[in-house]
C-alpha cells in the first residue's frame, strides 16, 4: 500500500478534456517534426522533490506528511521506492532522476552507505525492469552531510576530497549499473560563504583535478553517458563556481574537458544567475555544451530558487525552440527539478503539478514546432546576418583582411553603414501569434 | 579662462586637516609595502564622466553647464581639452583616459573623425608634455553613434564591423602616440537585446575575429600596452557578451587570446553581473586576467550603473587587497569610471568627488597593508588549506590517485573526516580591527 | 504628409488572419461579461513614447528620425500633432494620454509655456472632433526640466513648488478644456538621490500640500475626472516617495486625500517596486484606489524601466482578472506606457508594437472571462475562507470575541486545528487550462 | 556545565586591544550626547539565532552541535535556558529577546504548550534575577508549525487564528510577567504564496482585528511595553503584508492602531524590500513609528535573509545618526537578528560574532555623535529648506495660497527659480571624514 494507490492513472485526453488530471497536449507517440513529443522531451521525475522533500523551510516544520518519513531508515527507503515507482506509473513519464542519498540512507561509514544504496537499488532495478521506467540520470549528494559544509571537491580538507570521490566512484557505477544516460554534477557547496577565508586558485585546481578524476573512471569502467556540470550562482553557498553556461565553458577550457562534460541547464539558475533560461540553453547550444535541462520556474519577485513547475507555454517556448534548432537534447532530457509548495499537502497535489508541467512543455513544444515550421524566424535571422555571407563579410571574418585593411574599407565608404531596423516588436508579434 | 580655474590645488594636508578640498590620507610619496602609494594606485581622471557628461538622464535635461557644451564643436573640443588639464593640475592626479569622441567630435565621415582627433590630440599632447600627466589607457566609442545600435564588432552588418574597425585602429595608434599604457575595449552593444532577432554562434565568432585583429595590430605598430575587455553584464544592451571576468576568461580561451589579453574590471560592473568588486578581482587575479580597475560604486537599491564615487574604505580594502596579493596592477591603474549626481551643478563638486573618492582608495590601501603586515588574514587561509600540502593532498591534487583509488582511501578511514569551523565571524572581526 | 501616412488602417480581422498589422483579437465590439471589449479596456496611446521619444538612452544619440524633430520648435509641435493624430487613426484605439510638455515647448517663461501649449491644444481639439479620440488623461512634466532636479512638490526651494503648481494649474484647466477622463501626477523627482541631503518629514509635508491644492483646484474648476498617483519605487531618483499602492495609501491617509485619489498602476513600475502586477491591482482594488493604468512590461533581467509593450497573455490575466473582478476601471483605462526599442527605427515597428500590445491584452481579457464563466477559481476561493462565514468566525472577525475569548476557544479545542491544501498548482492548471 | 563555560568575560579593553575577545570601543558607561553607550544602544541577543539555531539550511543538515539538541524536550529546554544565561553573562550584554517556543517546546494542546513555556520561563525568570539581565522584547512564533503554513491571523480558517490568539495571549502575558519593554509581531506566514487561492481584502480585515485584539488584551492587563510589527517583504512566503515601514503606516491607519502600534525595524528586511536601512529608520521617525531595530546585515548579492552580524561602522552610521535624531529608541533596543554562518560551528564563533557586532555599533554611535557634534550635516540641510521658513514658504505650505495664486505668483517671477546644488558628493565627503 503507498498513499498513491488511489492516484487515477494519467492519460492524454485531448484538448477538451476538463477532468483535472488529464493531459490536453502531451501525446508521448504524436510526431513532431520527425521524432515524438516522448524524444523530444524524454521527461523525467525527480526522486528528492517528489518523494524526499517534505515541506520544510528555513521558517516552519515539514508539512507534507509520507509514511516513509518515520520508522527504520532502511525499509523506509524500500517503502519510498516502491511508492515512486507506484507514483511514476500513474504519471506515466519514461524517467526518473536521483542522487544517492535521495533513495538510501548515509550509513555509519561510506561502504554501509554504499551497502545501503545498493540494497535498494536492487529493489528499484526491479521496479525499472517491471515498468519499463529508465534512468535519465544519476548523481551523488555532496552537499547535504556536515562533511561537506566546506565543499566536496572544493574542500579546503583533502579526506573530504576523498570521501567524495568514494561517493562519486559508488554513484556513478550505480548509474551505470541502472543503465542511466547521464551522470550530473550540482557543486551545491563547490564556492564559498566568504573570500576571507578561501583561495580560488586552490579552489579551481581542485574541482579542476576532480572533474578529471570522474571523467577518467567513466571511461574506466565503459560507462557511455554524458557527464554533465548544473550551473548555479549562489545558495547555498554566497558564491557557487560553476555560476552559469559561459562560466562552466571557462573552466572546462582551463582544465582540458571540453568535448569531454556538457551543461545540464535549470529554468531557475538561469534566473538567479541573470539570465534568461533561454540565454542559457542558447549559449550552450552555441558552445557545444548543450546537454540536458531542469525544468522549473524560479519566482519573479523572489531571490531564492523556488523551483516551480512552468504553466506558462509561450515563456518556455522560446527554451525549446533552442533545443529544437539545436536537433534536441540526444540522450539528455527535461527532469522536472520542481517541487509543489508547501501548503500543498495533498498526494494529489504532486500529480497536479507533474501534469500540469507535462502539458505545458508540450505545448512550448508545438510552438517550437509552428514557429520552425512558419520559418518566418529564421528567414529574418539569415536576411539579418546575410551581409556576412557575401565576399567582403567572408573576408572579414576569416582574417583575410587585417584591421588597417578593414579601416582603409571604411575610411572609404563614405558617411558610414546605414542601420536596419531590429524589428523585435515585429519578431514578438509574429511569435505571439504562432502561440495561440 | 576655464571654469576650473578658480579651484585650488590640491594637496595631502594630513589627517587632521578639515578643508573641504584637502587629501587627509592620499600622499602619493608615502611608502606602502615597497612602493609609493602612486605606484600602487595609478590613479586616472576619466575624461567622459568628468569633462563630457552634462547630466542628463532618461528623465531630464542637462543640469551641468559647461562652455564647451555650445558652439562649434571642434573649437569646443579645444576648450574642453584645456580645460580638462587645468582641472587635472588642480587634482594633482597622474593620469587620465578617454574614449576618441569624448576628446574630438565625430565628423562627416571616418577620415574627418580621425583628423579631428588628431587635431585635438595635438593640444593634448602639449598638455601632457607640460604637466606630465599621462594617459592610462585610451579606447574607441564604438556604442554612441546610431550605426551601432546593433553593436560594433558583434553587429548583423559588416559594413559596421569595419567602420568600428577603422575607429580603433586609429585609436589604438592614438594611444601609443600619447604614450597609454593601455588600450581598452568596453563593448557596450556587443550583445543583444532580443534573442529573437540574434545569432549567438555568429556574433561570438565577429567578437573573436575583432579581438584577434586588434591583438594583431597592437603587435604589428609595437605598441607595449595591454589590450583589456572590460566585462559588464548588460546595460545598454539587455544582455552584453562580456557579462564578467569569469566568462571573458572563456571568450578568450575559445579564441586564443588567453596571454594576449586582460580584464579591465569596474566595481558597478562587478555588482550589477551579481559579484562583489572583490571577487571579481581575486577572480581575474586567480585566472591571470588582471589588467586594470575601473573605480566607482554602484547603489545596492538601484538596478543601474550608478558610477558613484567611493567613500568606504573599509568596503573597498577587501578589493585593494586583493591587488595588493597580486603584486598591484603592472601598467594598469584605478581610474575613476564615477560621475557626479545630477544636482551636483557646481564645479567644485566635481573636485569634492575625486578627492573624497582617492583618500577613500588611500585609507582602504592601508587597511590593505595592515592586514598583509599583520598577516593573520594570509596565516588563517595557509592554516586552512594546509591538508592540500601534504604528501597525500599532493597525491590527490596531481593525479597520482585515481578515483578508485581515492575511494579506497576513503572508504578505509572510518567514519570520515570531520569539520573545522571556517571561523567567518573571526576573520571579518580582524578586518573590522585593522581598517580603524 | 506625416510618417505615418502610408501606414496601413487597422482592424480586426480574425483569429486566423496572418497579416502582420492584423488584430486577430481584439474586436472592440465585442461582448465580454456584459459590455464591449472597447469598454473593458478604455485603450490609449501615450504622445510621449510614441511621438516625442527618439531612441535616444544613456549610451547612445537618437536613432529614430521624425521631421518634427527638426526646426523651430512650435511649428514642429503643430506637425508633431497631425502626424500623431494620423497614427492614432490608422490605429484605431479611442483615447490617447500626453503630458504638457510633450504637446508644446517649454518657453522661455511659465506664460510663454502655457500660451505654447494653449495653441497646440487648439490643433488638438481639432483633430479630437474630427476624429472622435478622446483624452484619458492629462498630465504635467515636472521632472524634464533642471529646475525640477531636486523635485516640484518636495523641491527645498518653495519657488520650484509654486513654479510645479502653476504648470498643474495649467495643466489640469487644459485637460478639463480637452474633456479629459483623469489627471495623473507622476512623481518622477518626488523623492532622493541621497538622504544626507534630505528631510523626510519635510518633504512629505510638501507633498501632501501640493495634492491637497491639486485636488482643492479640481473642485474649484468643476473637473469631474479623476486625480491619479502613479507609483514607481525609484528611477530617476534613487529613491521615489510613491512608492507602490500599499505606500500611496498611507501617504492618502495622512493627508486626508482618501476617497479623492486614486493609482494610476504601471506593470513596470510593481515590478521595479518587487511585486507582481497583478498584486498591485489587487491591492489598489482591496484598497479602493484602482484607477488606471499604465500597460507595458518589463524585462525580467534588467534592473530598470524598459517600459516594453506586453506579449504575453497569459501573464497578464491575472492582472485583467483582477480589474473585472473589480468590476472595470470605471473612467479609467490601459494606456500604453511603453516605447519601441531603439533599434526599432521604421515607422512601422511603432504599428507593429500597438497591435501586438492591444491584441494580448484582448486575449488576456478573453482569459479572464473564461475564467470567470467557469467559476471554479471564485468557488475555490469561497470555499477556502468559508469558516470566516460561520458564526463562529463572524464573531472572531468582528470582534465580539476578545483575545482571551478566543484563547480560551483555542484551548478547549485539542491538538488545534488541521491544515487543507493550498492547492497552488491545481488552481494554476485551471487558469492554463484556460489560457489556451 | 554547558559549552559556553570555557569562553572568556568579554570586557571593553580600549582601542588598542588586540585580544580577540576584547571590546575596543564599546565602554557601556561612556557618555555620548547626554547618555551612557549602553542608554542609546540597549543591545540584545536573540534567543533563537543563538541558541536554537543548528546550521540547517534548504540544502544541508545540522552543523552546530549543542547538548540541548538532543534528549528530551521539557529537560533540554532547561539546559538551553541555563546555556543562554552564561553566554549573555559572558558576554555582557543588558537584553535577550525570545519567542515562546524558542523558550518551551510545543506541547501536544495549547494548555500543554503554555504550561511547557511557564516552567521554563521560572528558570529563566530566576536567571533574570540572578544577574540582572532583562528581557527587550518577547513574541510567538506563529510561522513554524503546519498549522500556521497559510497564516496565522491571515489564515483561511478562523480556528488557526483562534489558535494564534491562544498563543498571543500566553506570550504576551508571559512578556509582562518578565519585565519585557516590548511586544512584537513579525508576520512570516501573514501573506500569500499564490493570489489565486488568496482574497487580500479578507486578510486585511483579518489582520486589522487581529492587531486590535493584541492592543485591547495589552491595555487589559496592564502591560505597557510597546507593540511593535516587524515589517519584511517576503521570505517564507511570497509576499508578506507588513513588507516595510510605509505599508505598516497604510496598515495602521486604516485599523485605526495609530499611536498604539509602532515597527520593529531590522537591516535585512529593509534591503530584502528595496530600501537602505537608513531609510526604514528614518521613514519611521518621519511618521512616528520608530519603536526598535534588529540589527543585521543582509548579503548585497543574494536574495535571501542572510542575517548576519554588521561589521562596517561607516555604513551603520548612517541608520544609528537617524536613531540619534529621533532622540533614541525610547523603550527599543537593537536586538541582534544575526546567526553566525553554518561553517562558525565552534562556540567561540558565537561569542566573536557578537563582540564584533556590538563594538560595529559602538563604533557607528560615535561616527553619530562627532556628525551631531560637527553640526555641518545638520546645517547643510537647514540651509537647503531655508526658503521654506521664509513668508513665503509658510503661505506656501500652509494651505494659505491655493494652486492658482501659486501658479500667479510663479507667473510672475520670470524665467523660474534657479537651482542649487544637491552637494551629495561634498556631504559624502563629510560624513567620511568624520568617519575615521
Amino acid at each position: 500500500m503507498t498513499p498513491f494507490d488511489h492516484l487515477p492513472q494519467v492519460s492524454f485526453m485531448g484538448p477538451d478534456a476538463t477532468e483535472p488530471f488529464a493531459l490536453r497536449t502531451y501525446d508521448k507517440t504524436r510526431m513532431v517534426l520527425g521524432r515524438t513529443m516522448e524524444d523530444w522531451l524524454r521527461p523525467a521525475v525527480a526522486y528528492w522533490h517528489s518523494f524526499v522533500a517534505n515541506g520544510l523551510d528555513p521558517f516552519g516544520a515539514p508539512t507534507q506528511q509520507r509514511p516513509w518519513f518515520q520508522g527504520e531508515p532502511l525499509p523506509a527507503a524500500l517503502q519510498k521506492a516502491d511508492a515512486a515507482f507506484t507514483f511514476l506509473e500513474r504519471l506515466g513519464l519514461p524517467f526518473f532522476c536521483f542522487h544517492d542519498r535521495d533513495v538510501a540512507p548515509e550509513g555509519a561509514t561510506l561502504r554501509d552507505s554504499n551497502a545501503h544504496l545498493d540494497h535498494v537499488l536492487d529493489r528499484i532495478e526491479q521496479h525499472m525492469e517491471r515498468t519499463g521506467i529508465r534512468l535519465l540520470w544519476g548523481t551523488a549528494n555532496l552537499f547535504s552531510h556536515p562533511r561537506y559544509m566546506a565543499g566536496a571537491a572544493t574542500n579546503p580538507d583533502p579526506e573530504v576530497f576523498a570521501y567524495a570521490a568514494g561517493q562519486v566512484t559508488h554513484a556513478l557505477e550505480a548509474t551505470k549499473r541502472l543503465g542511466g544516460s547521464n551522470y550530473v554534477l550540482w557543486g551545491g557547496r563547490e564556492g564559498y560563504d566568504t573570500l576571507l577565508n578561501t583561495d580560488l586558485a586552490r579552489e579551481d585546481a581542485q574541482l579542476g583535478r576532480f572533474l578529471n578524476l570522474v571523467v577518467e573512471h567513466k571511461h574506466r569502467i565503459g560507462f557511455t553517458g554524458t557527464i554533465l556540470i548544473e550551473p548555479k550562482p549562489m545558495e547555498p553557498t554566497k558564491h557557487q563556481y560553476d555560476r552559469d553556461v559561459a562560466t562552466v565553458y571557462g573552466f572546462l577550457a582551463r582544465h582540458n574537458l571540453l568535448g569531454e562534460v556538457k551543461v545540464n541547464i535549470e529554468a531557475n539558475h538561469a534566473t538567479l544567475a541573470g539570465h534568461s533560461f533561454e540565454h542559457e540553453i542558447a549559449t550552450a547550444a552555441a558552445l557545444g555544451l548543450l546537454g540536458s535541462v531542469d525544468m522549473n520556474r524560479g519566482d519573479p519577485q523572489n531571490g531564492w530558487d523556488t523551483d516551480q513547475f512552468p504553466t506558462n507555454a509561450q515563456d518556455l517556448s522560446l527554451a525549446i525552440l533552442e533545443v529544437v534548432r539545436a536537433g534536441g537534447l540526444g540522450q539528455g532530457g527535461f527532469n522536472f527539478d520542481a517541487k509543489i509548495r508547501r501548503q500543498s499537502i495533498d498526494v494529489e497535489d504532486l500529480l497536479h503539478a507533474h501534469v500540469g508541467g507535462i502539458d505545458t512543455m508540450a505545448r512550448a513544444l508545438l510552438i517550437a514546432e509552428r514557429i520552425t515550421l512558419d520559418g518566418a524566424l529564421d528567414a529574418a535571422l539569415e536576411r539579418r546576418y546575410a551581409g556576412w555571407d557575401t565576399q567582403f563579410g567572408q573576408a572579414a571574418l576569416s582574417g583575410a583582411m587585417s584591421l588597417p585593411m578593414l579601416a582603409e574599407h571604411a575610411a572609404n565608404g563614405g558617411p558610414g553603414p546605414s542601420a536596419q531596423s531590429g524589428r523585435q516588436e515585429a519578431l514578438e508579434n509574429l511569435v505571439t501569434r504562432l502561440s495561440c
